[in-house]
């Protein structure tokens, strides 16, 4: 099943072209700040989802060219995300670690946008804006110390998401952290409508350029590793993302690009680029710092 | 005033050693989940004001002692944290830079914990968990791009924050994410009850031992900066929190320790310190680690 958030925080199910409103037939309150519905549904979905399919038939496809999407769980417990989690991209980037030998870092909430919203390039002169494509996993339990082989019993779905970074040699999280800096969408794909995650193929292209082409067989910590390590540290919330990491093949972005994104299974996902006002900050005016020795 | 979370959820303002009950009053409803009750109380809160201060001479106060205090925002947007903060700190971590020219990280929801709460050691052989005793800024507004003259109109109000860390070489944030790790209390104290955040005391014992002692002026990248430069990146929302950075003086807590932080005009709160069965990871288990040269 194909879950999305239309329309200032409608929920709905996507079939085909068309989406069917299952807004009150969740129990979901649109004007409900801040907005907690698609995080509720994700913890009720196994109760819920006999009553879902059993209207669908009933309910009005809209047709989606007529709908905005937007982001489906717009004020997640956290965004997990694993650093330099393929190995070309660690040679890329000249990486010495991997997310096996580092953990994970978080992006915040207020970085998600959807697929119908610019990425807003801050104004940051001298900087490159990079995209970064990944496969998001979307948790569904409330869930700490989950072993490796109980990896499916807490995932709920997956998603594109894009993770865009300032480059430099600043913290990592501060460089991707702005707004518009985390798009995911179009939808939520239920696990059960995904064969096997741990071979999907993912591509990314900027404009009409393929950019970044991998599949996820090449994940150097696995999906059942990455709950695992999650989880042993942290409780997992539903509607909590994790951002699997990026293959080879980041680059920068300027005014006006288009980046598309598309996970076999999963989905597709198109967002134009577009050049802000805001975001210069005195850290990004430092001069050069050199390398760190010592994480405090 | 002092506002609490405390017993399930329920919203108090805190007055001597009582607690007046405003659960019904501001409309909060301690059954939902996620609970965004006090988020909603911030942000609602030149509104809500006169009402409550009316009522509190009618309302019933409650012996703290037979109350059980909790986070007062258990589910943020974020968490903000500005690492090496304090000069004096830099140099004991051996730090070659500071918040000023690296900017600021993220700790998940997830760690939060109140000061009912114990702080619990991952079982993670051969490793410290570190103290580091921080002033926690608590945001009133959704507010973007705060000019650092403005830093006032979207500071709602301030507590003690105890930022918990495994040191070591391995990812910032994942050293500091684990569940327990974020100790936030013992209340919410609003803005207008603190004269000067910019000299405030600060002490952090533990045990009987005096481990962390400084005032807020020796700041590197002070209250208006650290204000500016979140809100120049991110979407800034009510209930979310800024750890502004720990004093020299941090040092390991074991099993049966008892971590006391005391901050003038804002409060005080102690926490036990308890070994825990889990948060063992693969990533701890891996060989060492070169310095990062390059950050991904």
């Amino acid at each position: 099943m194909r879950l999305a958030r239309f329309d200032g925080g409608r929920l709905g199910v996507v079939i085909g072209d068309e989406i069917a409103d299952i807004t009150a037939l969740t129990g979901a309150n649109p004007a409900q700040w801040p907005d907690m519905n698609m995080i509720r549904l994700i913890r009720d979905f196994d109760r819920l989802r006999g009553a879902i399919e059993a209207a669908l038939p009933g309910l009005a496809g809209i047709p989606l060219a007529q709908v905005r999407l937007e982001t489906p769980v717009p004020w997640p417990n956290k965004i997990i995300a694993y650093p330099v989690n393929y190995h070309a991209h660690g040679r890329e980037m000249q990486a010495q670690y991997r997310a096996t030998n580092q953990g994970f870092f978080l992006k915040p909430g207020s970085a998600l946008s959807g697929p119908a919203d610019p990425v807003v390039l801050p104004a940051v002169p001298g900087r490159e804006v990079h995209h970064e494509s990944e496969l998001a996993i979307i948790i569904g339990k409330t869930c700490r110390s989950v072993a490796r082989e109980d990896w499916k019993d807490v995932v709920f779905g997956y998603a594109c998401l894009l993770d865009m970074v300032v480059r430099g040699r600043e913290e990592r999280v501060f460089r991707k952290a702005y707004d518009t800096f985390c798009p995911v969408g179009p939808w939520i794909t239920t696990a059960d409508a995904v064969n096997d995650p741990a071979t999907l193929d993912m591509k990314l292209w900027v404009n009409d350029d393929l950019r970044q082409k991998a599949n996820t067989r090449d994940l150097v910590l696995d999906i059942p590793g990455m709950v695992a390590t999650a989880s042993a540290v942290m409780t997992l919330q539903p509607g909590d993302i994790i951002a699997t990491g990026t293959p080879e093949g980041v680059g920068p972005v300027v005014d006006g690009d288009r980046i598309r994104i598309v996970i076999d299974q999963v989905g597709e996902m198109a967002v134009n680029v577009v050049q802000g006002k805001e975001g210069m900050t005195e850290v990004f005016a430092q001069p050069y710092v050199p390398p760190i020795i010592k994480q405090a």
